[in-house]
This record gives C-alpha cells, structure tokens and sequence, in this order.
C-alpha cells in the first residue's frame, strides 16, 4: 500500500523538531511538514480545553494541506489528544510511544520521567505507564531550566552539565534502569543528561519510539508508506516570525536541511 | 488629601511582587491588593493586541474592588499600557519610571538594559530611554534563563552566578555605570547581578523607581495616601491555583505577610 502524500508533525514551539528530525532520518523516502505553532507557545501553562482546541486546528490545518498521517510532537497537546486516529488519518503523540518502549527495556521496572514542570503534574507519563503494567514504579522530577538552556544553544557548556546533575542525580537514587526525557527539548541535551545517568540507565527519547511504532504499523499496513525511490520534501512552518527560531531549527535538524521554512496563519 | 482605598498592582505572573514589595515597605499605611494573572502567564510571547486586551481586564477588575491607584509590574504589560492615567486613576507603568531613574543616576550615559527576549526584542526600555535623552547609548542583553532561575529558587546558587556572569560580563566591557534590571523576575537575582556588576555600577530596580514616582505624586497631589495611623492590608489574588507559586511568593514577600492569598476569576 503506497500513499505519497507528507507526514504531518506539529508542537507548539520548535522542540518538536527533535522528533521531526529522527523520523525524516529513519524514513528517508517519506516527505514531512512541521508545523511549529510558536505565536501561541507555551502550551503547557494554558487549560486543557484550549490545549485540545489548538491542536485540534493544527491537526486540521495539517489535513487541509493534505497529510497522511500526524505526529503531535508536543507532550501538552499529547495529553490531550490521545487518539490513535482522527478523521479517517493515524495520530501518533509522544506520550504512548515514550511509556511503551520504557517499559519494553526496563530489566527492574523502575522508570525515571524528566519533563516540564507542567507534564510533571500533570502526571500524563505516571498514569500512561502504570495503565500499560501496574507493577511499574514511576519517579518524576520536573526540569524547568532544561527548554532554555536549549533554546540558548547551550547544549555542550559547563552550566548545563551542572543543571542536568542537579535534576539528574537524585533521581538516580531511586534506582530507576530507565528514564524518559518527557519533553520534545531534551534530546538536544542528551549527551549532558547521559553524562550523568552514565552507561547503564537507558534513555528515552519520543522520537525514536515514535520511528519505531511507524515502522511496525507499516508491517501491519495501518500506515501507507512512499514509493521507493522517493524523493524526500522537507517543510517548516511556523506561526510567528523569528530569526532566533530559524536559526536555532537549522542547528537542530542539520545535518537535514528543510527545502523551505515559512510563516502562516493557522 | 486622603484616601484609604488599597493601591493595585498587577503583573502577569509572580515576579511583580519584587515591585510589590518594595511599594508595601516604602508606604507602610497604604494597602495593597496583588492579581497575578498567572493563569495566562507568559504575556511576553502574546501579541501586542492580546497584552492589551488581557491588561485592560486586569486594570478594569482592580478598579471594580475599588482601587484608587494601578501599578502595571510587568514589562510586557507596560509596553502596551502607557497611559498615566485610566478612568480617572493614576497609572505606573514599569518602563517610564525604570528609565527615568537610570538617567538621573548615569554619568557617562551609557546605560545597560537586561530583560526577557521579548522585553530586549520590543526595545521598549531603549526607545524610552532615547526619548528622554537623545544622548544616551543603551546596550541589551536578553537573559532568558533568570527567570525559570528566579522561579526555581536558587537565586543564591554557583550555577545561578555562572549564568549572571555570562550574561553581564559582556554589556559590562561597553563602560555603562548603570544597569537596568528590565524584568521584574530580576531583582530576586540582584545579589548575583550585583557580584558580576561590581560597586560601579548602579542596578536599577523597578520598584524602587516607582516608589520615588509615587513619593513625588504626593508631594503634588496626583496620589492621595492613606490616613497617617492605617493599618496595612496585603491581598494576594492569583488567576490560577499553584503551591510552588504559593510557597514562592511567601518568599519574596517576606518579611511582609500577607493576609490572604486567593484565586480568582477575572
């Protein structure tokens, strides 16, 4: 089954792009649109209903633009909207992937969820995992200063590696053998968060469980794929204009290079 | 000419209470009610429109809870919002009372300006600046790690003066004497400002500028104070419920108590 249209990939901001880079890189035949919708950015500190309204327009907007499938690369628009499918296309959001793969590599079921201090309380990653195997034990630690630092561009500098071992370290007490970075931003910060959770805590990152779950429900033809041979379109969108985002999304996504960034009115 | 009605002070969020603060020591007899509009926090990213609509709201609910004096402590607020007076009550923004204070204390009119990416993007202080005094050169630097900073507490932390460093160094080797603290978040941070500023040159905070505006529109009569003898009340009204911002807020306070912290509905 062979379906050329793009995937459609949207966050509130550009952290999503962490996401979006991994599936262009595991699906190199498939075409992306991301639609970053920073005018209204941050999610995380607005209602549950208006979370659910906006994303529910860029699902939309994304679907007039004609996508095949949608990934919401955003943890708050996640928690709000946890269909598998929306009007006839598959949703992916970051929250399921992210929870089943934890508990697909966890050896002593003891899991560790990094995130904002509103994914922490809303406890979406805690309720996901004991739902999926109640014998879980799941421990949080909210990050507040972990989306600047990346926004900064600080990724590798001393001041990050100081503020990853103050989050980091004492949920490494608890013994956990996983940790989810429960935030589309972190895997810019990787190699920090590693650093201190050192060779044996397994790290988790959406986007690579997302890749994962595509690539199964192309086996089971729940998701059309491209014709071989495809060329690869890579587009951003965002909903305000800023040189600090265009700039900072070209570090993220390099070395993909998107064919054209663009502004809209979603 | 005497009034006994509570002076309004409103910000976006929590970091308007260092402006608060500094209003309720240095005017011991008036009351003071806070609305912390934290429900919709961060007014920086909103469009200018939105910051309109959303302070006008929040200035029209202080003044039905009988208000005789509006104090706007947030920057983003204030760029949008600088009329002196609204329905016949005095107005104090932030950003006239900041930068008059930095131009009557500079020497060699070179003036610093830290903020938010949004307040150094609006150049709201260096057009207020320039208006005042068409000599002066105004130098900014976007600091956009002091706030989550300030809101996780560690305002007397190595990794909070790593960050200060970095930040302030630099505008420092411009030669300006006198820095404005541009967000009210800041003043939580002055200590480690001030170990990277030095002794030579002056930190600006909002509160106390305002402070001296109002001193003076008593001494004229544009503000009418409270009877020598009243007894203090402090209201703390939030848009949204949070212990963290609760338990926070009591920090910065003190050693003022305030008599009651509430949510309301605006």
């Amino acid at each position: 089954m062979i379906d050329s249209r793009s995937v459609g990939v949207f966050d509130s901001g550009i952290g999503g792009l962490t996401v979006f880079k991994i599936l262009a890189e595991r699906f190199p035949q498939e075409s992306f649109l991301y639609l970053g919708d920073t005018a209204r950015l941050p999610y995380g500190s607005k209602s549950g209903q208006t979370i659910r309204r906006y994303s529910e327009q860029n699902v939309h907007y994304l679907l007039r633009l004609g996508v095949k499938a949608v990934v919401i690369a955003c943890n708050s628009a996640s928690s709000q909207f946890s269909e598998s499918e929306f009007e006839g296309v598959p949703v992916y959001n970051v929250i399921h992937p992210g929870s089943f793969r934890a508990l697909s590599l966890t050896k002593n079921k003891k899991i560790g969820v990094l995130g904002t201090r509103a994914t922490i309380k809303s406890a979406a990653y805690a309720q996901e995992l004991i739902r999926l195997d109640d014998k879980v034990e799941v421990f949080s630690q909210a990050c507040p200063l972990f989306v600047p630092l990346a926004e900064e561009g600080w990724d590798e500098d001393p001041i990050t590696n100081l503020v990853a071992y103050r989050y980091v370290n004492p949920i490494l007490q608890t013994g956990i053998d996983t940790l989810i970075m429960g935030c589309t931003h972190y895997p810019i910060l990787k190699s920090a968060i590693h650093r201190v959770a050192g060779n044996n805590v397994e790290l988790i990152d959406s986007g690579s469980a997302i890749a994962d779950l595509i690539a199964q429900d192309i086996e089971r033809g729940h998701f059309k794929r491209a014709k071989d041979g495809s060329e690869q379109n890579i587009q951003i969108m965002t909903t305000d204009a800023s040189d600090h985002f265009t700039s900072l999304s070209k570090r993220i996504l390099a070395p993909i290079v998107a064919h054209e960034f663009r502004v809209v009115d979603i």
